[in-house]
């Protein structure tokens, strides 16, 4: 952990503010630090967007807005310009589109879990009705691919369009395949690719699409992103089974109840024995679940090592997107681009 | 009604195909025998995009398009391509664009209005729930802009991304405004043109754009759009008033128990007398609609002549949009929109 960035000399003086004096690598604060003023352009941009006559998207919009999500997107697109050498309003604009259609997505999500509770916070549906999640969600979209559009880059439409059409049919084929507990590791990793790889891979895409950078590189971007975005969601799915409610605004066993099938319950149902894949497959297709059956799955994933798993999995991706950036030379917005990748393993996106 | 066509001999043989013998002005029927083939390749591509792994978009979206819709919009776009002087492929492909964002407009505004029929057939949110329009609608709509941005046309997404922009703004002040019985016949007009004229605005102006037409021309295309889109939703407003279920897919008086302030009703308030409009409104805001309180208010509708209002604004925009046309040269193509605009008064859209 003392190892010191190898980056050229030229850059010291604008980045690692609290670390790179002591010889650390960046940490995530750094890297928000680092990023502040891009990110405060980025916000500003998305209360411009906001100010819509409909005052309606205003209010759901603004309490999505200051509901605790990080802007990793934004910040990944940021990052990943500023490495490609591209630092004009056009990132700005697309950061913020880019945030646009994840918080549409949450929206229409939210109507669909039938959700009350995201990041320990009421989801807008709750407050507002299933109405205005779903009409704002459709004009934040539209409001992003408007903005994108006028930036005039046929390749900047493509990577949206691909994106967007990408998580609208992972979110399609999530519902038909939700509940079905024969789900394999194969098919459960095309829908979380689609519903939330796919967005985080655009927003670094982007990046190198902006700084017109070669193929092979804006490809190595990409996929870092889908690699973290995989990570993300394999870890995030790990908290249904040992997060607690009040700590990580999600409730212990929510997915379970929902027969949301994620990967620590397919590794379980793979592992265990036939009769104990029996009853956990109907705990899944059981509309409530009783606390003796979470603490039965729970158990039972403790003794096959299920979480332990899936967040080997999850680590693995990270290593693996860490080495997409080899193409990079060294440079403080490559060493960004890392302490993202480190912190999606204890963090909320 | 005996008026011969003015344009020219050349245009005679592909034309009016029942009509133009006897020397008649041309109707819908002969319009759409007219546009059979390029209707035929709009639907073979609408079946092409719907063509997804996930069967859910294939079902839905069968469903719609088997709804009775009468492909106005993809006629309306063929038409001005064709006047305009474009038939190529581009055409198609953005006259089943603009079908699917139609669709996808259909489906997410059943669930909002918790609609139950929509042209005497079980809406699709009756049937697969909730979920699925949701998450089809975006399918369908992200679909509609990955084949545009293919077009690689900046003008197109430029229209596209406009409109998509304006109908999820009408959709939210339209939810913002329901049940206000104070709504006045601008503010009415204003949410019309959003939800309804801007798309049918856009399919006309595609194919002006997509023939390279000047400005001008252009413009008037877009303005015919605007006012047979704003003519139909005036006229199918009045059904509310004067439709039987059993024969227009519509339920008497639906609008009104849903709070829902149109035209005639605007027009009603406005003429009634203080006492009247104050009971009106609160037949409004009431949540059930009583058969006695419906018979008051179609009884003050027939006193105030609220329906032939509106059915004169609708028939003065259809003057309107037909007037436009005037900056266009004779052709049967031209001949094809005014058939559409006098269609427009009795039809379903």
């Amino acid at each position: 952990m003392t190892k010191k960035p190898r980056y050229p000399t030229i850059y010291r003086s604008f980045q690692h503010p609290v670390n790179a004096s002591k010889g650390l690598p960046m940490t995530i604060t750094d890297v928000f630090e680092t990023y502040s003023d891009d990110l405060k352009r980025v916000e500003e941009q998305v209360q411009r967007d906001l100010d819509s006559k409909a005052i309606l998207v205003k209010k759901v919009g603004n309490h999505l807005l200051q509901g605790g999500g990080k802007r990793i997107r934004p910040l990944l697109l940021m990052i990943s310009a500023n490495l490609c050498g591209s630092n004009g309003p056009e990132a700005e604009v697309l950061a913020a589109a880019v945030e646009f259609i994840h918080t549409a997505s949450l929206l229409h999500d939210d109507v669909v879990d039938g959700a009350d509770i995201r990041r320990g916070r009421p989801v807008a549906n709750s407050i507002w009705g299933n109405q205005a999640s779903i009409l704002v969600g459709d004009y934040l979209y539209s409001k992003a691919l408007f903005n994108a559009v006028r930036l005039g880059s046929q390749r900047v439409m493509e990577v949206l369009s691909d994106t967007t059409r990408a998580m609208s049919e992972g979110e399609v084929l999530q519902l038909l395949r939700a509940g079905e507990p024969d789900l394999t590791e194969e098919e459960y990793l095309e829908v979380v690719e689609a519903k939330t790889a796919v967005l985080i891979s655009a927003a670094c895409r982007l990046g190198a699409v902006l700084g017109g950078m070669p193929n092979d590189k804006e490809e190595m971007l990409a996929g870092f992103g889908t690699d973290i975005g995989l990570a993300f969601q394999l870890l995030d799915d790990t908290l249904d089974y040992t997060a607690e409610q009040t700590k990580l605004g999600k409730a212990l066993g929510k997915d379970l109840e929902e027969g949301k099938i994620t990967l620590p319950l397919i590794h379980l149902i793979h592992k265990s024995t036939p009769d104990e894949a029996a009853r956990i497959k109907e705990i899944v297709s059981d509309a409530s679940l009783k606390k003796e059956d979470l603490d039965y799955i729970l158990g039972l994933m403790g003794r096959y090592r299920s979480i332990e798993y899936a967040v080997g999995r999850a680590t693995s991706y990270i290593e693996r997107a860490k080495g997409r950036l080899s193409v990079f030379p060294p440079s403080p917005h490559k060493d960004a681009l890392h302490a993202v990748a480190d912190y999606v393993v204890d963090r909320d996106m």
